[in-house]
């Protein structure tokens, strides 16, 4: 816009960017469903290519949706994608062969250095690149073989919610249309769209009482496997950024390999149970950590499933198991808004960040 | 042994499993030494099968020692190394073309049961399988194409410490003979070997009263970039289990994502810094913790660069970078076997675990 057009507006009250955020992304996601045929050409040119080794980078919660991309390429296309190391490629500058793999960035500002720079080095070492980046004009949008834009409209608040819901629902959409599923991912997509309408509402109305009980709490785990994993990720991100909770992610079996030894009543555990293979190994970890005596949060589609919770947070089925976790990070979201709220903090900007990462 | 060897022992005080097993590392890496022709002729065998993607999975602190794989296989033959997802395979059934890579299982007890039955099902989808366990009449042994003695001996504590210098050996071993570099790493080995025989009661010394002071604290970041990623994740992993401290493990960069938000003065960060082309990055987010300030504990070879730390554990420059982490992870043992003793905990047996996990 002009400056002719520059409107001034009251500052935000605390968490109330965050929350109109929060609040737009079913919105979001339907500008994502606007670009669908950029993602068939990007997953057709990939194919042609034979780039079916996905390497994906990022930070913060792009780390955690590319935690996600995991799944959804592997059960889509079945190809094996990892989240590649940064530091392998830019700071020791060790030189991989790429050739057969796709580089996918993911950065919301698409300024993040080191991920602009690890994709141009994936470049040069035979990967076939792609940028997936809030910013089309961005740095890291013209150092990519092709760009898939996030469409989710600018971000103010620091803490990420609708990018990172566009980050996870576009690597779905770009799996899909690799395994020739596209159609029915992107009808999922609408659906789940429709479906947080209903719920974001709701758990603005449930959310701050359960929320208030944590107001002193120090440290928390988030508990989720396979495709939650991210979401578990994603999850415990919103705390410790908002919340200055010492939340940390682990999948179900992670917790009876050491961590469980450390809970106690003071020690909350947060489980996404939802409706796939995943579901009795998360359920027998909700049992060990009843058993430690620690308070329990179920959320995910099989909430309801979890015994012993405290508090249940239940999110619609989704058309497709892939698809849960556009559902249920958004419980955790609405909780991280209601907490920091409770404890007098402001979600909107957290102490010490900013929301470009310039941070080697 | 026949049931007329027993013999009664008296019962072990706390933690001195834990610290007799700390002790015995520099023997145990000689151990793993005396089996480096079957770490050639693996690597030998992985090479003229051409497959350079090597797919690692385990848990616990199996997986910490992955995570030095992806840097030990990058940093040597240059191959693409990644820990795998145990559910993609075993709890969704996905069927991933495996021909090409190397799969290496790694655990202690070999029984692990979703490991095994990754294992077996990576080679039925063509991987090369590799057990790197310190059974090797485990099931896991007998499911793989070829077995690696971690030759750790018995390890009778429930938190791991041998088994994982082994493993962290094991790997830096057969990527080292996988790049015609095996002389090489395995004198480095060697002569980390021979600095731990100074530094373990050096550390046992001097650490108890730095431990002391953390005998309150609750939750805690433990800060590792690269090859120390891993030595972040097992130091974080024994304050977890052993001390029931929150710890949980980041990357420098990680932390400037978000993370950073939640420390305070009673929230302190353990960094380790290593002379290596990530000390820069690691300094950085040293310089961010004290910002914060919380207090800070520097180890590693290069912890006398790290400015106001407030504890200093540094350990001796190995041969070769890659093997610093050989060196950098004791001061974290001893540090939680302090710990726990000074907080009135029994490290050897860490409450709700028991040494072999078969949770699912």
């Amino acid at each position: 816009m002009s400056s002719a057009e520059v409107t001034v507006r009251p500052a935000p009250s605390p968490g109330e960017l965050f929350l109109a955020e929060i609040r737009e992304q079913p919105a979001a996601l339907r500008r994502l469903l606007e670009h669908e045929d950029e993602f068939a050409r990007v997953a057709a040119a990939a194919r042609s290519r034979g780039a079916s080794l996905v390497r994906m980078v990022g930070h913060g919660s792009s780390d955690n949706a590319a935690s996600y991309g995991v799944y959804a390429f592997g059960l889509l296309p079945r190809w094996t994608a990892l989240r590649d190391s940064i530091t392998l490629t830019v700071h020791y500058g060790t030189d991989l062969d790429m050739t057969g793999s796709t580089a996918v960035a993911l950065s919301q500002s698409g300024q993040t250095p080191d991920v602009v720079q690890y994709l141009a080095l994936a470049r040069e070492r035979g990967a076939f690149t792609v940028a997936l980046t809030n910013n089309p004009e961005s740095d890291l949008a013209t150092t990519a073989d092709a760009l898939l834009p996030l469409a989710a409209g600018p971000e103010l608040a620091v803490a990420a919610t609708k990018t990172y819901l566009n980050q996870v629902a576009a690597l779905a959409l770009l799996a899909a249309h690799a395994a020739g599923e596209g159609p029915r991912i992107a009808t999922g997509i609408r659906e789940a769209a429709d479906r947080l309408e209903e719920l974001i509402p709701e758990l603005e109305h449930r959310v701050p009482a359960v929320a208030l009980a944590f107001a002193f709490v120090g440290r928390m785990f988030v508990i989720g496997r396979g495709v939650e994993f991210g979401t578990a990720r994603e999850i415990a991100l919103k705390l410790l950024e908002t919340c200055r909770v010492a939340a940390e992610p682990l999948t179900a079996t992670d917790l009876a390999h050491g961590p469980v030894a450390a809970l106690d009543e003071l020690f909350p555990v947060w489980t996404i149970a939802s409706h796939d293979e995943t579901l009795p190994a998360v359920l027998e970890a909700a049992e060990r950590v009843a058993q430690a005596g620690a308070a329990l949060v179920a959320s995910g589609s099989a909430a309801d499933e979890v015994r012993g919770a405290s508090h249940v947070l239940a999110v619609p089925r989704p058309a497709h198991p892939l698809l849960a976790p556009l559902l249920s990070v958004v419980p955790g979201q609405v909780f991280a808004w209601a907490l920091a709220r409770a404890k007098g903090l402001d979600p909107d900007a957290p102490r010490g960040l900013s929301k470009i990462t310039l941070a080697r």
